[in-house]
């Protein structure tokens, strides 16, 4: 009997971890470096976590690494279902936090009903950025577009006509997580306006 | 003075940090569980660390979370320069350790000097197997590419005519470090040689 119950969790674990391979098809707008294709939220999501092991010496407190990481493995595995929602288009913002809740209901509610929670939980935390590490993650979510839309030539920026004045309102936050990487975003914005490829 | 050191610092971690933008374009021989496209080495990545979140507690004792999602997270990045040597390809392991110690000393190289340090540690401790997180790490890495393979058909072993006796082999560390998911491996390796997924 204990055995099937064992049987059975690890059937609902298998079940989520197989679903949750289809985020690497998720598509955001940002390039990779190279400009050879969009990213995807799965390798976006790794790449915010190497990140954040290395940029966790900016944050202004201690940061439990531990839970750093598990927000950022797990913040975008709603876009499974709700997509993701470009930051600089507001029609992709309407009804988002819905479809992003029913999303969690579903994929989370793969797994046993402990882990459900748990992962609800860590996803609920990262969206109300209720934590230090939240928060931190969050910085980090904001920062990793600028660099790579900065590197890969402003493509994503200049597809959509974005403003400097928007991707500095929704970057702010970095300066009061990581002081430091704040004044890095201020001053590769000026030069992406500099180059054009933002708008005034 | 130590702003000027400062700032050196955070260009190194970004030159770091765009350079591993490349793992996103290293490519696996696994498919995506939709049978889309191959995998690549970040999402691979993420998908791992994922896995680990949740697995953890097959483990036979306690792991620390943040070394057990650290050791993931970095454990692929030498394939930026040494490409992904298939497990079943012979070729494909010859001078692999070569290629990879000169691909760790220049990738984690443009790093500061104790993040170099500590990133190297990592890479090592996991290829070595030298801790239980390491151990676990490495389970996980082999268990991964057995769903995946399974859950698309079977496809890249059926590609390389591999035998049931070679995934045997390269699986067989999962179950002393996770009994439970160890006994699913084998009956998933029964289920692909009745198929003929998997030859004899």
């Amino acid at each position: 009997m204990g055995e099937q119950r064992d049987g059975e969790r690890l059937e609902r674990q298998l079940a989520f971890l197989l679903e949750a391979d289809r985020l690497k098809t998720v598509e955001r707008r940002t390039l990779l470096t190279d400009g050879s294709r969009r990213e995807n939220s799965a390798e976006h999501s790794w790449h915010l976590a190497l990140m954040a092991l290395l940029f966790a010496e900016y944050a202004p407190g201690e940061v439990d690494r531990a839970r750093l990481l598990t927000l950022l493995l797990v913040h975008d595995l709603v876009e499974i279902d709700a997509g993701d929602a470009y930051s600089y288009d507001p029609a992709a913002q309407v009804g988002k936090q819905e479809r992003e809740e029913r999303a969690a209901r579903r994929l989370f509610g793969l797994l046993p009903a402990d882990q459900a929670a748990a992962v609800l939980g860590w996803w609920r935390e990262f969206e109300e950025a209720a934590t230090p590490e939240a928060r931190f993650a969050q910085a980090l979510d904001r920062l990793q577009p600028v660099l790579q839309n900065f590197a890969s030539g402003g493509v994503s920026w200049r597809e959509h006509g974005v403003r400097r004045g928007q991707v500095a309102a929704r970057t702010a936050m970095i300066a009061a997580e990581a002081p430091a990487l704040g004044r890095h975003v201020a001053l590769l914005l000026e030069q992406a306006l500099a180059r054009g490829w933002l708008r005034e």
